[in-house]
């Protein structure tokens, strides 16, 4: 993305400091605290990791949100304050109460997310000067640098925008994401940042964002390692007209935020620690979506498959054998593979083709396509995952000592 | 082992023969059909993949046994015959059909198995010159020659056995396994042949071969992918006494089969695709064994452990988290983790230990114990699974292609 590009919705301040976070735990001096604040009261929406070993912050946000008088997201990477026990509940709340001092409201109308190692406690030194030291402006500039401030293994900053007219009113969605590893899909394991200018109730942005993150952050996984802290935030300032669920606008404006979340979604797996491919699994034919989506994460789970990704080899048996372990109903007689184009698996038979063309293709392209049809039903479901590679070992071996 | 110490339970003869098969998959000119049989009708059992995609061998075996009329167990490596369709279906069918005109029999009275390449047609003039020149004799050599012709990408053979006085006569169980890959615990994915010259019904024998994987082959992973082509096989050559479930005798023989099965199983993991150590996963305090087995089969099955068992990191956060979506009860005030016996979070609070010395022992050991309490229940199951390596990922991006 061109960050020229980007519409920045009317509302927000933003700022991103190195804090000193990230040297503690032996990465790079770089930015590693971020905030976002509405100038007034925001609505805010939140979806958060089903993991019952979670991080302090997400019981915090699930109390704090949804919420119309939300002032503020504040993310830390390097430190995931999770499994940190009574003093990383404390530090949570401290970090939030840092907060609230520096714009001048309450301590629960603070969001806080936190993302990197887990189980050491917070530096509250760091967290404390860098509070008090990050410059707040409304440009791209300022957007970026917030938008860079919660990256961990990423290869580079993940965004999606869109601008959007609505009743004369130019507005916009900005979304910003984070995550590489530990990207299982319940919800999928990332941090996402959405902002828009459009006005809604706190249900709406609860519905909407929940609609919008089971298409996409939770359609996609690296190692399918559900994390402690994954969770997605909307945010809305309010500034624009006012958008509903039942309305066209509304209907405009889901579209645009699903297209956003799913544009963001899908840039986790293409980052994937040590990933070289983006694999698309495409499930059709199901007795319903659920049954597909079970056939389609149970794919994207495999090792076997990513790994014959990476050898770009057009070995359909682990594929097919994946989908047969899934628990859906498969009817093997309908069961149908194509590998970007080429069938390979026909009606529950093996089909002649070219290896060394559909091997040719996998490795010409950054993207695989999978596509598999179980049976007659009108269920379907896509998935996104990364392949795995020996830098996905070096990094998860190496990572932290 | 060593293989002069192996007591041959008597009324079988072994064999085993290099017939092309893997020559055809461009692996080594090795062993590649094995063929165990009785010298009279042998009472069989077996337990079998619940992949739904599955090899024709599963589904003529599920036919097969149990029964009391089995003459030979024969297996081919180097191809799974899966995913083969109508032609694979009689391609199966055939190969049973050959071994019993080999040995004066019904073709029902052959057990099949295969493993190998998935998706490829059988080879069948390798399997008919092989079934026809393979030499088959009562000793320990041929009986090691069948246990090497079932291999794959295994490092090495993989045997278990135990002597065994009952009421007087001095007979013995006999057990080999393959697997290395495509170990997913639902029936682990993998070859196992356990033979005995005890005597005992067809039903004795199913049910203590069904209780004795639960607790072995169906508690190891290496990356958690079920196969099309799982199988265990009991044979009793009925030479000996007889044992049943309700005597002290049974008893004794089904401990000897459970100890077997478990040392077979851990010597799966132990040569996992690439693995250089062994990890054993003992879950305790939960409210029953199944749910003490879900955590357990998540963390097994989760590759950020693995990989931090590779990197001797006792990164215990992707432990505790990988429990917490296990999708089991957990009190997270009596979560605790110890490794290698080092306590490092106690009653979900991390603990302050000597991350050198936890990473030293992980080092020196080829044997990793995680032990997790997750409440004040009585369940408990153990799990055994292997470390992820760069070497994993070579192998399986090389193979086949």
């Amino acid at each position: 993305m061109n960050t020229k590009d980007i519409k920045i919705p009317a509302g927000f301040l933003f700022g991103g400091i190195a804090s000193g976070i990230k040297q503690g735990v032996k990465q790079n001096a770089a930015l590693d605290l971020s905030l976002i604040t509405s100038q007034k009261s925001c609505v805010a929406a939140g979806v958060y990791t089903q993991n019952v070993v979670r991080a302090a912050c997400i019981d915090w946000n699930r109390n704090a949100t949804p919420s119309e008088s939300i002032r503020a997201v504040i993310t830390n990477s390097g430190n995931a304050n999770a499994c940190t026990g009574d003093e990383g509940v404390k530090n949570c709340e401290r970090t939030a109460e840092l907060a609230a001092e520096r714009l001048g409201c309450q301590a629960n109308q603070i969001v806080v997310l936190s993302t990197g190692v887990i189980g050491e406690q917070l530096p509250m030194n760091c967290v404390e000067t860098g509070i008090a030291n990050c410059e707040l402006e409304s440009d791209s500039d300022h957007f970026l640098r917030s938008a860079d401030a919660i990256l961990t293994t990423d290869n580079g900053r993940k965004l999606a925008t869109a601008a959007l007219t609505i009743d004369g009113y130019d507005g916009s969605i900005a979304g910003m994401a984070k995550g590489a590893g530990m990207i299982g899909p319940n919800m999928a394991t990332m941090l996402g940042i959405i902002i828009t200018d459009f006005k809604m109730s706190s249900s709406t942005a609860q519905n909407l964002l929940t609609a919008a993150v089971n298409k996409s952050f939770n359609r996609i996984s690296v190692e399918g390692h559900t994390s402690t802290n994954d969770a997605v935030i909307l945010l809305s300032s309010g500034v624009g007209p006012e958008v509903s669920e039942t309305s066209s606008a509304g209907g405009q404006f889901a579209e645009a935020l699903n297209a956003i979340s799913l544009e963001l979604a899908k840039q986790i797996p293409a980052d994937g620690e040590g990933a070289t491919k983006l694999i698309e699994i495409q499930v059709s034919g199901a007795e319903n979506e659920q049954q597909a989506d079970q056939v389609a994460r149970t794919i994207a789970a495999s090792a076997l498959v990513k790994t014959a990704i990476t050898g770009c080899d057009p070995n359909w048996g682990r594929i097919v054998s994946a989908a047969g372990y899934s628990s859906a109903k498969i009817d093997l007689a309908q069961l149908t593979l194509t590998l970007n184009g080429h069938t390979v698996f026909k009606n529950g038979q093996p089909v002649s083709f070219d290896e060394h063309v559909v091997s040719k293709s996998i490795a010409d392209k950054h993207l695989t396509l999978i596509e598999l049809k179980i049976g007659g039903g009108q269920g379907i479901s896509t998935h996104w995952t990364s392949n795995l590679t020996s830098e996905y070992i070096r990094i998860n071996s190496e990572y932290r000592t």
